[in-house]
């Protein structure tokens, strides 16, 4: 038998290549699951049904800061870290606000070089795409792949400006937020509630002169996370400072993402917390179903069409409008067969 | 004929009520357009359809800052300003954080002590709710009802806190931002993207030992503006000093608010963005309706239990629950007869 290189694999030869860990195929159903094509839709969803019962033996860490933090640097440090004890390690990105495809891919792994080099690291940017929806339900299958591809570390980091934090928080056991030791006012640029989020802060390159600044940083972090009120998990979080130079807090931060782990895991937290994830995601997932379901149906959308120019010109207001169109898109249901 | 006081009035008994001014009807229409309850809702449908042809005819302004900046204060001042050339003003407040329901009502009346007696002037602060969508609903409906009722002049308040000021951007003509001159870093507690929303700033407090102060953060101001890129409008936003204990600024204000008026009208901006904002209206109200509409049916309600349980057991992943979902969803409107 004659194997074409281009050939699209089923899923079943997608979910057997993810199991025994190739990360070229891991890679090609990644770019499946984040597809539009309503054919590659039904793909991802069947090969996610086929992967499901592999997933969820990984710790999910959520990494975020604002830009110039130093987020690739402390991720490259970190990694490294990870993986000198054999672990594997996936990287991906969350960033709704990139306009690239291909060319993020390139640039992101130019980012963080050496990790990129690393056979016991997968690094994976995520799709281009302006809905925050539609890229976190990405990342999230993505992970799942990553999970069923044996990769027990997954990082997922965000690009820390609007609402991807609170997104990324809702799908991972612990969440890192990466801050510097500013002059004075420490706390700008870091929307409210995001300090509240964190399991851990940890203060970026505290190493030759910014050292002082960041010991002193710390001490105003800790105060501030004290003042602030306990998390469902039970876990206090802890500030520490960190260095990609001197690998400084590399230890420090994975083993008290360890012991969040264990105490997390004694406690029923970590199991709890993400079932109710999952029940948030369902909920999500169906949201969005509902909100583009209708867009199928060719004469609805012209009856949309024709509602705009009725409500503009006065003759029926917004809210009757859009009651006229539910009963259209009722009946379009009605009259359609799947 | 004996006339009950507590009998509900007729979809048309509230139109007529609110085309001749009523104030109380008026009043009690914008309670009806703020129940939940379904028999209401569609009262309150028929009751806009039968007013809408006597909308539109006023300047709608949205006001923001930050807690502290003395929005209330400046609301008396300029409200009193407005009236003074007979001019029927009417102010509604956006606050999907509050929890009261009646007793915001009363408080917020407090708040504008003056401006509450002033038979000019008409005060109702939102209804109560934690859904954005449901609350800013209910707010530009009752505008519309305002507005049939002959008040010129709108004012939405909202309470400079997360994504309200979009909300509230997006049903009036003119946005208003209030500013405090502060010591030094002027631009805190403002979020990224209020300001290039503005059409004009007000620093407010620009009194005694505060003057000199306010006019070094004009000049901060202004300069910051001119930064940023032209607004669709084509309107130069202004940057101006205000005070409530003065009257500063009141006329200059209301001035440029004619002004921009003026402007806009001229360049045809000012229809095209009310009817942009029509058809953008239409499409929130038709996704809140889609959002909403599956609670009707119970059997669907018992289904996404189900699921919540299978994905919790990891059964199904999330993507393909919400999608059984989704059919479960169509089947039901395909059984009901509505």
């Amino acid at each position: 038998l004659k194997h074409t290189v281009k050939a699209r694999l089923t899923t079943d030869g997608y979910a057997e290549g993810i199991l025994r860990g190739d990360r070229i195929i891991l890679g090609q159903a990644i770019t499946l699951i984040e597809s539009n094509l309503s054919g590659d839709r039904l793909l991802a969803s069947d090969l996610i049904e086929k992967i499901i019962g592999y997933t969820g033996n990984s710790i999910r860490i959520g990494i975020t800061g604002v830009p110039g933090v130093g987020k690739s640097t402390f991720i490259e440090a970190f990694g490294k870290h990870i993986t000198s004890f054999g672990k594997k390690v996936a990287v991906l990105t969350v960033d709704p606000s990139s306009k690239l495809s291909k060319g993020s891919i390139l640039g992101d792994k130019t980012r963080m070089e050496t990790l990129a080099k690393n056979p016991m690291v997968f690094i994976r940017p995520s799709a281009a795409g302006n809905k925050l929806g539609g890229v976190a339900a990405g990342t999230r299958d993505a992970m799942l792949l990553c999970e069923a591809a044996g990769y027990e570390v997954i990082i997922i980091e965000t690009v820390g400006v609007g609402q991807s934090e609170t997104t990324v928080k809702s799908m991972v056991d612990f969440f890192l937020l990466l801050m510097l030791a500013g002059a004075g006012d420490e706390l700008q640029g870091i929307k409210k509630g995001i300090m509240e989020m964190a399991d851990a802060i940890a203060i970026t390159k505290a190493d030759g002169h910014n050292l002082e600044q960041a010991y002193k940083a710390q001490t105003e972090y800790q105060h501030a996370l004290r003042l602030s009120s306990v998390s469902k998990s039970g876990w206090e979080p802890i500030v520490l400072l960190s260095s990609a130079i001197t690998d400084l807090g590399m230890e420090k931060i994975w083993n008290a993402i360890l012991e969040f782990r264990n105490k997390t895991e004694d406690s029923g937290y970590f199991s709890s917390n993400r079932k109710d994830q999952d029940v948030t995601c369902l909920h999500e997932y169906f949201n969005m179903l509902l909100n583009s379901d209708h867009e199928r149906f060719t004469n609805l959308q012209q009856a949309v069409k024709r509602m705009e120019d009725k409500v503009t010109g006065k003759n029926i207001s917004p809210r009757a409008a859009a009651q006229k169109l539910l009963e259209d898109y009722h009946r379009a249901i009605r009259e359609s067969t799947d």
